[in-house]
């Protein structure tokens, strides 16, 4: 064990005082990701990639139980065709990446990366489908998309390559195409809730937020307590007959007209990752929230001096080994560190660092007590457990630690989610690090005058931080589950009659 | 069902006769295909994409045994990064696809889309090892790759996006990388083998025919008797140290100095859904090899006719589903076809194309026999079976589906070997659809001027097909296992000693 390496452990950065620095040395610390020589493309190393695979894994028995396929579209898209929905091309134009040249030709005609892929996938279900038998049609596909934005690029939040899966659902009727739009928002906040033991608020985009090209977009919302901001989680949009009109997706109906379809698209992304880590990561590094996890439980030989003799040094060593295949039949992703000259100490530290959710202890006491300490990663506490039938009850803590990973986060955003009935509240809440649900009239030239003046501080009195971004506050989602009626309410904004509480905040 | 539909079923190409056109019409119809308006660049169905996941799933477990590690590396290479490795970027230059714009921006450099990932990796790599202790070094990764080639593309085998998965290892010692070789290398014959049934001979590359900067590249060889075509199934590449002293890849060795890592990289592609495709597929379409099949029982009611009762009907449709629910709870992918209005006639027929391993048809007699007749695919046998642990006996007949279908696929690949030791008889072997295993001195001249000698036919003779493409033949591989001893051997070509029967044929 090199001394370099000991010095690099740990997180010096902290989350409370300087958050983006600690949030980059989390993710580098903990191998999670590293830079390539393009800007704003990540590496994502084993660590973070294992837990893209657990995504997939959970969201594909969901897609496959709804009766979605996987395939696979070209990674390239014709001028033409990605110009064909005007209010989409207008969305994607600036950031599309053109690739010009092969070899050392120039092509005839640049071609698109994917930003996404409405536009490569119609026409091809404008030729699958022909009859009311080819409804539905539900595809979806694992991939990687481009996007080149020029705002600071952030791992896994903010990327110019990232990997998502992407939805397209075609459907007869608006109605179906409704339920469908729900079924998938549903599947994602069961992702981050339950797989990555983050909150999230369902609701719908205001009309300034949606999708370029979509009759509505619904979305899960995050928050992220430390810096104040609110955060997409994932969106699902009803893309209405706009694009089936533009690509001629249709079948016959009465009388021999075309009925256009009633179509979707749905999307969840690495970014994701990203938000698991910011909100339950603390100074020691990452914390994992454990079905997720590469190794749920990490197994450490301790207590073992110059006085413990080689034998009872061997015995402690197999015991790990006995416990940590134990915890792997009961289908625990367990390791036994039995790694020579490293001292538990840094082991501690290295598993802590890393984010495993729970380490047992192995000692001269173990080998007879037929218990083992178990440390919980995010909370810190250590117990004393019975080592009988310790699969189960392994599984049994893994179980408890989401639930009160999950418990502790929601406790977290719930707090920061003020309802506020007048402009004079809306600043100071939002530089007291919340999110505002607001009563709000839903119309855009409002939307656009409180992010204008919430880009203002309130107060210069020093308790506010003053590192808050002076960012104006936009319209995070109109939550499906509303706190009250808003029929009495007057929008904060313009004094006219609220049509909903909305959810405002300062944001990514 | 309409008309249209019926007209549209079935293959008119033969594949004896216009293979390309047979093809193209099996990928079409058969639903595994479909273009996209970027040539060369194709749209996997569903029906062909299961088939990957298939692939994943069994070379991922695989993975994972051998300790290799997924991750994602960014699809964009840096201009510098490409050019490090001097042989490597001449190999890939001309192919390279090269993003120059982003949105109405030209880049300050181009971007080059990854033909493969080894200078992406290998500078994250040259960060990660620093010590013996970060030996050996496996990952994996799942990507599309883009090499935007000019000869004429064709589905799955040479498509300018291609999805594969690229392994990528270090070690300390030449020997482990020479293991870990070969381990890939195995892991790619079972695929083809185990999961696909097609034949494959293992066997080393010419220096000629190596990966652009590898030490030495093994190969699995697949060859297609209808066209009388070697094809590549997969490779594996020792690339020495080449990398690992220009991306400086190394731990500190005895006396200070930098020991550079030997390294292995090693890709898998959607090619091998093609060579799967043209290998076992015939006039009547698709034949799927069980064990990657989206469905591999498709069950259809039969022999109702306006005389069968209301009640007879219902009990049949009935014994369908329970049947199905039987095969599903045995772990099968199986499926009851229970479309009303459509003839039995044409449910064969649509499943017959679609490649389907295994019809099992229930009628009437059916409801008293305690049977079912069985149907499969690939050898047109039909057989009465007892539906007493259907469930086992249904595993049992895939599983004796896909032995058959290897075995047939074999005989007919043994029979195209030739083993030749003069040079008069290579181009008749050659014409007559065959390769040819030959003595050879391993000389690169002797490799260019074997390959313009065959470029021209060696008869007129009617007999001969003329079809038949006046195409060179290249060394295909050197097969591990040697027919015979070479000792008192001469190269075909130049009369020197030989040092190898080396298999040469027309090729992808």
């Amino acid at each position: 064990m090199s001394n370099e390496k000991e010095t690099k452990l740990g997180i010096e950065a902290k989350k409370e005082v300087d958050f983006s620095a600690w949030y980059t040395q989390v993710l580098l610390r903990a191998e999670m990701m590293d830079y390539s020589d393009i800007s704003g493309c990540y590496i994502l190393r084993p660590w973070s990639y294992k837990i893209w695979k657990e995504i997939q894994a959970f969201l594909g028995q969901r897609f496959e139980a709804a009766g979605v396929e996987d395939s696979y579209f070209p990674l390239f898209i014709s001028q033409g065709a990605l110009q064909k929905e005007k209010d989409h091309v207008e969305g994607f134009a600036p950031e599309v990446a053109w690739v010009t040249r092969s070899g050392s030709s120039e092509l005839p005609e640049p071609i698109a990366v994917r930003p996404t892929s409405e536009t490569i996938m119609y026409p091809a279900y404008a030729k699958w489908i022909n009859s009311h038998r080819d409804l539905p049609l539900k595809m979806n596909q694992w991939c990687n998309v481009v996007r080149w934005e020029f705002k600071h690029p952030q791992p896994f939040l903010r990327s110019r390559e990232f990997l998502w899966q992407e939805g397209h659902t075609c459907f007869l009727t608006k109605s179906e195409a409704d339920q469908d739009v729900l079924q998938a928002l549903e599947s994602y906040r069961a992702v981050y809730e339950d797989l990555l033991a983050v909150p999230m608020i369902k609701g719908m985009k205001s009309e300034k937020e949606r999708f370029a090209g979509a009759l509505y977009t619904t979305t899960v919302e995050g928050f992220i307590p430390s810096v104040g901001r609110g955060i997409q989680g994932g969106t699902s949009h009803c893309l209405g007959q706009n694009f089936s009109k533009m690509f001629k997706i249709g079948v016959e109906g009465k009388d021999g007209e075309t009925e256009y379809v009633w179509q979707n698209s749905w999307g969840f992304t690495t970014r994701s990752i990203g938000v698991m880590v910011m909100t339950h990561s603390d100074n020691s590094g990452l914390v994992l929230p454990p079905r997720v996890a590469s190794i749920q439980v990490v197994i450490v030989p301790v207590g073992i001096t110059a006085k413990t003799s080689a034998e009872d040094e061997e015995k402690i060593q197999a015991k790990c080994t006995e416990l940590a295949n134990a915890l792997i039949a009961a289908g625990i992703r367990a390791k036994a560190d039995l790694r020579a000259n490293i001292t538990p100490g840094w082991k501690f530290n290295h598993w802590e660092l890393k984010g495993v959710p729970v380490r047992f202890e192995v000692g001269p006491k173990e080998l007879t007590s037929n218990q083992t300490r178990a440390c919980i990663r995010y909370s810190g506490e250590k117990r004393q457990v019975s080592l009988d039938n310790i699969g189960q009850v392994a599984k049994a803590l893994l179980d408890e630690i989401h639930g009160g990973m999950f418990a502790k986060a929601k406790t977290a955003y719930d707090a920061c989610i003020k309802i506020v009935e007048k402009w004079e509240d809306v600043t100071p809440a939002l530089d007291n690090k919340c999110c505002v649900l607001i009563p709000w009239c839903e119309d855009s030239t409002c939307e656009d005058q409180i992010k204008d003046r919430s880009a203002v501080k309130a107060t210069d009195d020093a308790a506010v931080d003053s590192r808050a971004p002076a960012m104006g506050a936009k319209s995070l989602c109109i939550p499906f589950d509303q706190p009250a009626k808003c029929t009495e309410k007057f929008c904060v904004q313009c004094g006219k009659p609220a049509k909903s509480y909305t959810l405002f905040g300062r944001s990514y």
